[in-house]
């Protein structure tokens, strides 16, 4: 066996251990995995790549971070469909001085969150790279009329997160700050950055219900994705209010920074962003509040127009949206 | 509209101009993309990345081939399942000196084979990375009878592949040596390495027949593969012949190589090697010849045992599979 054999070879042990491996159809080792969907829904599927560099520095994150939240990006995008994920084939880029067992640590962090949601590792490809590449496609099924996009929002709608935003960016800022937070609020950070949690039963459920038109994951900043869903909605949204995690409020306190621009411009938060019938709201809320133990957030009012606005004391004022763009020079 | 955004926009336009783009349930935009599985298939997936650098260069490659050959391989997995492409998704790594325009130029590329196959690309991710590097999720469908894997041959199966060998070699050279090829061999290299054909039609015939036993795409090289093929089946195969194309027999003797090596460690051909029942061979080939105008071509058998032989005149020798090694020092 040469080198890249040998690497798969143990590869495959880890995958085939997984609890809902044998849902596949064939086992891995052929050209591609092979599985039957449920004859009453539809298929879903979503790519992210994490580029070494780019999205993450060895120097300050493992890699089993690193596949962990690389799988959570993946997951957070089905999520975001309300459906539920079945599951994912993974592309891997190895550095020259990337051995099996950086690999293998990378996978761990991959599966646990997978497994966590009964995603299966189907397979991928492995190959050198001048830094760590890591392209993963996940797969999810959900009830057609479950899938509920960034276009179905109408001008009325209450716009809500499933949770508070920011703690990724002030994770970020944490080696550098270390001393500025309380343990707690260093904990809630440093998760919310390398652990992030895909909101997949949160999604399920939102979907589930007529009352939301429209849904998203929150991956490059709140201001940046609420454009996104209103643009695609041909709707205005109003920010009304931003709830902003209680780390990235002291971190920013900390760095003499704007808590909202944490939550605003911040990203990766990877909290679902959904819009729904105004009627419905409290409703809605207070069974995601005794399913989940939390309340859905409001942030605002999508209305007749286009453009993005956050209300001031008696006026709108034009937000630009300010997270994360990939090609930005 | 940020860069991200505005590129997306010019992304979305041709890709919803595809001809099949209609059989996704959603348009792209959302996060993820949604479609209807057929009732009686089963749904294949598959992934393959290309890195600048380590599977080509710029230099040598225009970015609308680089895109095909990413399409292709992606393809090719498929091929070998027996099972017709529906969709694609693709994650992209742009270097920072790469436009929009560069980007559109490999989504032609990708576009270019994907159509021909009606496999649809349903949108994807785009992010900065060091330099190119695209990574594709392919999804098929097929009757579960007919996807063949590479792990049910036996022993006394021909070993066949639906086309002759090494041309993406000689194509690889081609540059260095582009006086000692007639224009005809020149454009048989060329588009061997630039623009492969995946063998979709192919594959679902073959997958099709029940006396094939076993199948997969070379694209690793057929000493490689071959083994693959034989140790997932727990046999040994012996090869005793080996087509050759006529571009890469003059590519070696131009060079002073041997032939044979281009054939058996060359890769990226992307011709389908399977494992049939031996009485059926001449049936399977001449069936295959009439819908397709060309042999399927004997490589060799499987016996029981393991290992790969090469027979010799009178004895058998053993080969050390030489094919591409992703993770070789």
């Amino acid at each position: 066996m040469n080198r890249e054999d040998q690497l798969i070879a143990q590869m495959r042990e880890i995958i085939e251990a997984q609890p809902h491996y044998r849902k596949l159809a064939n086992s891995i080792g052929d050209d591609a995995a092979l599985w039957q969907p449920s004859r009453s829904n539809r298929s879903v599927i979503t790519t992210d790549a994490l580029i070494e560099g780019v999205h993450f520095r060895t120097e300050t994150m493992s890699l089993e971070d690193v596949g962990w939240r690389a799988m959570a990006s993946n997951l957070s995008d089905l999520a975001a469909m309300g459906s539920r994920p079945v599951l994912a084939t993974v592309a891997l880029g190895v550095p020259q001085d990337g051995t099996g067992a950086d690999v293998l640590e990378m996978y761990r962090g991959m599966l646990g969150v997978a497994s966590a949601h009964r995603c299966t590792i189907a397979g991928g490809d492995i190959t050198r790279a001048p830094g760590w590449m890591i392209s993963i496609a996940a797969v999810g099924e959900v009830r057609a009329s479950h899938a509920k996009g960034r276009g179905g929002a109408r001008g009325g709608d209450v716009v809500a997160v499933t949770g508070p935003l920011g703690a990724s960016r002030a994770g970020l800022h944490l080696a550098d700050n270390v001393s500025m937070l309380s343990e707690t609020l260093r904990d809630e950070a440093l998760r919310a950055h390398r652990r992030p949690e895909p909101r997949i039963r949160e999604g399920q459920f939102l979907g589930a219900s007529e009352h939301v038109h429209a849904m998203m994951d929150i991956s490059d900043g709140l201001s940046t994705d609420l454009a996104r869903l209103a643009a695609r909605s041909g709707c205005a949204a109003v920010v009304e209010s931003v709830p902003v995690a209680a780390s990235a409020a002291a971190m920013a306190r900390a760095r003499g920074e704007d808590p909202w621009d944490y939550a605003l411009s911040g990203g990766e938060d990877y909290e679902l962003l959904l819009a729904l019938d105004a009627r419905a709201f409290r409703h809605v809320s207070s069974r995601f509040h005794k399913r989940f133990g939390r309340e859905l957030l409001a942030v605002g009012r999508l209305r007749e127009g286009s453009g993005l606005f956050q209300r001031k004391v008696e006026r709108e004022e034009a937000i630009a949206p300010t997270g994360w763009d990939h090609l930005r020079e």
